[in-house]
């Protein structure tokens, strides 16, 4: 485990009456509703990121709002810190437990409320998963666009804690373009509606700032996602190239030309073998990347940018293009690249994903770069990405029983996040920061920028009891974390410090 | 004036010592950079809401960043209000001065420093008109999307404040989904940087708080927007309907259909007859209402939709469909609907133009709920709107010389924004709330709601000093206006009273 990123103690200072506790909560969650012995704990003990685990203090499964009202007062009195968890696929531990918290596990809100065919909404529960509102939809030729890979397990309240992306987000954009209102209970209990219908709603953009909080806001018990007509037709393209650079190149000249595809991803080398052997998708194995394009729209439409695409891509040096020829081809381009992760776990004991993102003109740039730090670091790194919207996964292969390889991993995937900051680029794009990239929050972000931080999660949590210790790092983490931007000496404010 | 509406006592009660802050504002701004003497003070003391006037207590009118810092930060220390202008459209009442406070305004801050093409960004100062974006952009082939009416004069900073929508804003998106990134210097005098590049950033989502925080939150002082192709081609068209509520039916049916068109307008007969009156635009005089509707992309997918359109507009009882045959004819169409407002300006003495939001769906029943409400009051009211995102416009005639109309005309318009919150929708769909809609913000919202756009507008802004008494309501003021949702007998809180 990356010895960097665990809990500090500063984080863990909770002062728990346990037994009072106990006590009021058996009140409140009847049944199996609270878990408390050990064995019953131990199954949500990590999420997706499974190098991280921590056994939590209880383990609350509500059934109803009211439930939920009065577990999270009960805490907010004991001062007891929450953790909510969906599906429990987080990849960067942001439904981690907290060792003297409780567990909030919102499993049995699974049902879907309601599909509005007319004005394209569903209402649903946070613990749907999220290809499940897609399959409701489907009988009104309608669909819920962002697809995680995750997407037949995540649940859609994790994606708006994560604010979740997935292969068609660059068309179709991010969670927080998806959702419409939230029903969220606040710290003291009280239910507040986040959001509406309508396409601009008065008063401050809560419903934005809500995605990608990671937990630490308020806990959703209800969400209004928009639903989009599935496409008359589409098509699958793979276009191969002889080195990886040059389908960097291919990528930012096709989004240049004012194409904006429904999917728009790339892999190197070793990816394409990688998921090859694995779900034998017909990938060109020859070639050092592939492009994998997906055009939607009506058959005029995807015609036309099916030619535009076609000669940006030979223009940028594609040795073959290959359309897919059927339904059935198209469902296996994308097989492979949606098995990629576990194809990669094939063929090393370890590997450590990354999750930057970085503007579409560095991509080559940034590629070969990836390709020097990794022969300096002595380990490979396997690259399959969001090519589009410039969100890097590259996968660093390493052995962790040999623990300098996970020194070195940890030493590479830092210096590839901070290659994606100096470039303009963001430390994580689609997985959170939870408590793996806690660290390289301070080398995204100025001083003042995680002082405000605080102070809005302040005004949601005044005792910063939900979710402590994620995704907003203390100053003095970074200060110790050597990475702290201090402006002409000054020192970071203490009174943000103890927090 | 509308009596509800102006500043209250408690709003106002700012104990400023003017001297020591007027001569630590002269070493900060050289020359007319401060502006004291009454006569120049004069020039600012109203914004498009004419109807409300206010002298500032002193005007600054920076140049530099640094100016701006020094600024804020003097009147930080000196606890005096500031309220940021830019072009001074708001049609609500969002840059009126504060009687005791410093009117900050941005017009010197209008380069344009850099357009990417390539990036398809371009990063501008706040107080450049949002047209010029455009402009700067043609020769690249590109434009800035969102398009207010006021797009000749508005600013772009004000654009952000009010999250500003415009024609084009049902298939573009309103200034917040166009936006990238911003600089803000925050009530401290401190420079945060808020959004990248990057589709997603990680920590909190500040980007879309900011936008429609009415200047509340900070002081804008650069911005990167993004910039869009050309569409290759466009057609406009115009339909004819023999009553309103086909139309809504018609709206709600284009939409319901999986089109988004570029723009789709309505106009009633009044609307019609006044803008072709004024501008010859070349508009059905018979109709009882009018479509108007643009749709863009390509030649092919032109095609396609236009004859979707087309079929759809028949099936909702259209009684005639013009094609504009040239962009000539196109020009004129537009021009008609965008000078529609000083149109009816001609033909009564006075209106009070309403922005209300509502569901598509609901369009019919609400065009008719209108009627009988106009009838109820004794008033005229004109309908001209952006149909396809549900965001009304009535224009409420009245002659303001007499008491009785202007009391009509204001319990008409608080009438009709309540029946848009009835069925679903919001006071305010694109002119922001400033002081006009504050007491309508209390139908909208639950205590819970504006305790938390309090704590939130504390976080950036602990001694309220950025544009008080604006956007966001005192509880007690709700509780006055008697419109304050009092759960259980619970009274408002009193320390967010006091605010």
């Amino acid at each position: 485990m990356p010895a960097h990123a665990v809990f500090r103690a500063e984080d863990t200072q909770f002062d728990v009456a346990i037994d009072p506790l106990i006590e009021t909560l058996r009140a409140v969650l009847p049944g199996e509703g609270l878990i408390v012995h050990e064995a019953g704990r131990r199954a949500y003990e990590c999420d997706g990121l499974s190098t991280y685990k921590q056994l939590p203090l209880l383990v609350a499964v509500p059934e109803t709002i009211e439930q939920v009202q009065a577990t999270v007062r009960a805490c907010s009195e004991a001062g007891v810190p929450v953790v909510t968890r969906g599906s429990g696929t987080s990849l960067s531990g942001g439904a981690l437990p907290h060792p003297q918290g409780l567990l909030l596990a919102m499993g049995k809100f699974n049902r879907i409320h309601d599909v509005d065919a007319e004005r394209r909404i569903a209402r649903i529960d946070p613990g749907v998963r999220n290809l499940a509102i897609s399959e409701a939809a489907a009988p009104y030729g309608l669909y819920y666009a962002p697809d995680p890979s995750s997407q037949i397990a995540c649940s859609i309240g994790g994606n708006v804690g994560e604010n979740a992306g997935g292969v068609h987000c660059l068309k179709y954009g991010l969670t927080v373009h998806n959702v419409l209102a939230l029903k969220v209970v606040t710290m003291d209990g009280d239910i507040t509606t986040i959001g509406s219908e309508a396409l601009d709603s008065p008063g401050l953009d809560l419903l934005a700032l809500m995605h990608g909080s990671e937990g630490m806001l308020g806990v959703i018990v209800e969400i209004t996602v928009k639903l989009l007509p599935a496409p008359l037709t589409k098509q699958v393209l793979m276009a191969s190239f002889d080195n990886v650079e040059a389908g960097g190149h291919a990528v930012a000249g096709i989004v240049a030309d004012g194409i904006i595809p429904g999917g728009l991803e790339m892999m190197d080398g070793a990816a394409i073998q990688a998921a090859e052997d694995f779900v034998h998708a017909g990938y060109d194995t020859q070639a050092a990347a592939i492009l994998i394009c997906e055009l939607d729209g009506s058959e005029a439409e995807v015609a036309d940018q099916m030619q535009a695409v076609e000669n940006c891509l030979t223009a940028h040096g594609a040795s073959a293009i290959h359309v897919a020829a059927d339904n059935a081809e198209q469902a296996r381009f994308w097989a492979g690249r949606k098995a990629a992760f576990p194809a990669v776990g094939r063929i090393s004991p370890d590997y450590y994903c990354m999750d930057g993102t970085i503007p579409r003109k560095q991509l080559a740039y940034v590629l070969r770069r990836i390709s020097e730090l990794s022969a300096a670091h002595k380990l490979e790194t396997v690259n399959v990405f969001h090519a589009g919207d410039g969100n890097l996964h590259p996968l660093i292969l390493f052995d962790g029983n040999q623990s300098d390889q996970l020194d070195a991993a940890e030493a590479l995937g830092s210096d590839i996040l901070q290659l994606c900051v100096e470039v303009g680029g963001t430390v994580t794009g689609e997985h959170g920061v939870g408590v793996e990239k806690i660290n390289e929050m301070c080398v995204q972000f100025e001083t003042a920028e995680i002082e405000q931080f605080h102070a809005i999660k302040a005004a949601f949590d005044d005792q910063a009891l939900l979710n402590p210790g994620k995704a907003i790092p203390t100053l003095n983490r970074c200060a110790e974390f050597g990475r702290m931007h201090v402006h002409n000496g000054e020192l970071p404010h203490p009174e943000i410090e103890r927090l």
